[in-house]
């Protein structure tokens, strides 16, 4: 008997036959005598309908209310779910984030799960009573519904993975798995049979769309054992895993790519200490993350130029924020190109291999593809090109660190 | 400085446009200084949507679940109400059954309300912020969230009324009051300004679908002073107030009618002591509400007719219930015709009053029309007719007694 976490993403409870397709996978498990616990996303675009719902009303909404009128998605499924297990002969109920309770902190919208009482909830897994509870949602020390951010319900699913101690966290979505690389854009990409949860974590956190950052955290912190995999077929899906668990230790385990960047560039800002605290201290007032920071050795000791990257939906508030600090940080001229994409290998592989960023320089000096910005880490290289090479550059990398399919 | 509930059912907020304007109404009363509470439905059709949801995955849902599926509509409408009142400049946030706690006991789909805790709410409504609740809901002693059965969001907003001791409970729907009969069949109906809760309750279960019965119930309870106005215009509505606040005391203040019903005759049925229990024995314990019995007088000692109305709903079920104890009830036809229509007479005035009935019977009998069923309480009568003269007996009526609008 082992204890299985189910967690149905979106696309996977679309609609009412899915939502008893779904039922279904539930059953297998309980057949075999697992204990099951389940986690549902709203219905795939309900979550747009009710955000589009609040925002036409004002722009400026209470997170709160939001949160209230948002969470009702995954309300809706928990229910559907339930009763859908219960016509197919299982027992079943649905929670809600207050109900268990799954206590996060406050901040509306995006808030971080603090603490989950599973006692009820084990108990009842115990008695085998399958468990359908809501994702995306908690409450709040003052008996607010808070929500996790989109994509959330991955979030949900691994915090109570980890607080129910399950063997198995499956992760069901639209997708079998992980991939190389993005396969609607590297045709020869290949779904990867396990990969670590440091490699997951860069992947998600540098735009490979298929896990949720945060539940990778929280699956690396509490070891919990996830796969993603497909709801529309039986396929194995990927494994992530420890690194110990891995077997062959390839140097790149996979490439993605973000075009959630633009690039700034401050021509001959004033070369002098405190500078950067300067620049980026009023875009942190402004809470406008910095990503990829280059700056060029000045020639002259006076002045140098600046460049780095901020996420698109805040580049024309960098861009406004910049302009009006230009008579205090001297610069010359300030230039922004959104049409940027971030691409990175990934592999804990480079820990231990010199020579792996190298290769990519080369692939894409040979293909005549500008490398605009570097940054690397113990596990990734990321590149800054021009949007317009973002397949080449896929396709040529791929190719370059011997990952194309045979 | 007062303090006043508004309910704004289904059509008051059934899109973003109506669920603005209704803040606005909120706003005038806030505006004068007044303490507001609201109390808001589905968006119109919403409901229907989600139980239909339900539905289709199973016939014998979970009706614990329908209610975790179905109170999602009203909480949707809280949060969206609470930010277009803070997008025009009002203090308010929502409150959903459980936070409050409205506690009712747990028959789930039709739940009762025990008890409505107002300590918190109270204190807010004070402080001047505007309290958005959520109708139709409530939570039970083991924290499952019920709902109170179709149209139950008016019994929120009188039990909400009642235990927050407002000034005055503003039912907001689309219509412009209580009429002496159903405008769209009888042209010449009016507007009443007064109606006492005992005629409202009268009209409401008589098939007036104004209100829900037990609101009108717990508004006469607990004295609660109700008005039912429009929210598409700023007409007066219809206050129902206590009988000795009505000035006039007509006769008959309002005609109603409902197809709900269908008539059930036993021809030749066993008559003797106990023969009516058995055969309503059956029906009860398989749910189903008996309304109007009619016993023919028996010529021979030996058998006799009975006719009586069950639920439209019920009907068929009825008919198989009966068919199965032919033999026991020794009855020799089985009779169903669910084209009848309950047309009542209500007015407190009858109570002082002979011949008022009598007015009915003539004005039936001058154009041809048949009773089938006459049932009469101590302030009203119904009498069942063939549907097809549903619309000339409304007329005929409301002109015999003297409703007709100059």
């Amino acid at each position: 008997m082992l204890r299985i976490l189910q967690k149905f993403g979106g696309t996977s409870v679309a609609d009412l036959d899915r939502i008893q397709a779904a039922a279904k996978r539930v059953k297998q498990e309980v057949d075999v005598g697992n204990e099951v616990a389940v986690v549902v996303s709203a219905m795939a675009g309900e979550t747009n309908r009710l955000v589009n719902n609040a925002t036409q009303i004002s722009s400026g909404y209470d997170t709160s209310e939001y949160d209230a009128v948002v969470a009702s998605g995954e309300q809706v499924t928990a229910g559907l779910m339930a009763i859908a297990l219960q016509h197919i002969g299982i027992d079943a109920r649905s929670w809600l984030g207050w109900q268990i309770p799954i206590l996060t902190d406050n901040i509306h919208g995006k808030a971080r799960i603090l603490e989950i009482n599973t006692e009820v909830l084990s108990k009842k897994l115990s008695e085998k009573q399958v468990a359908v509870i809501s994702g995306f949602q908690g409450i709040s020390s003052d008996d607010r519904i808070t929500t996790l951010g989109r994509g959330g319900s991955d979030t949900s699913a691994v915090a109570l993975a980890a607080a129910l101690d399950v063997d198995r966290c499956d992760i069901f979505t639209d997708v079998e798995g992980v991939f190389t690389s993005d396969p609607r854009i590297v045709g020869k990409a290949k779904k990867l049979e396990k990969i670590t949860y440091e490699e997951m974590l860069e992947l998600a956190s540098l735009g490979a769309k298929v896990l949720q950052t945060r539940s990778v955290e929280l699956a690396l912190k509490y070891q919990v054992p996830l796969q993603v995999r497909s709801s529309f077929s039986d396929a194995d899906g990927t494994l992530v895993v420890d690194e110990d668990k891995t077997v062959e230790q390839e140097l790149v385990r996979g490439i993605a790519h973000s075009n959630d960047d633009a690039k700034i560039t401050l021509i001959r800002v004033d070369d002098r200490p405190g500078i950067a605290a300067a620049i980026f201290g009023p875009l942190t007032d402004s809470n406008i993350n910095v990503d990829m920071i280059v700056q060029n050795v000045s020639e002259d000791g006076k002045a140098t130029d600046l460049t780095f990257t901020v996420s698109r939906s805040d580049f024309d508030r960098a861009l406004d924020v910049l302009g009006k600090s230009k008579e205090e940080l001297k610069f010359q001229r300030l230039i922004g190109d959104p049409d940027v994409t971030k691409i990175s290998i990934v592999g804990v592989g480079m820990r231990s291999h010199a020579g792996v960023a190298q290769k990519m320089f080369t692939a894409l000096a040979e293909r005549g593809i500008n490398i605009q910005v570097i940054s690397t880490s113990e596990i990734k290289v990321s590149v800054l090109i021009s949007s317009e090479y973002t397949e080449l550059a896929l396709r040529a990398l791929h190719t370059a660190y011997g990952l194309d399919a045979s």
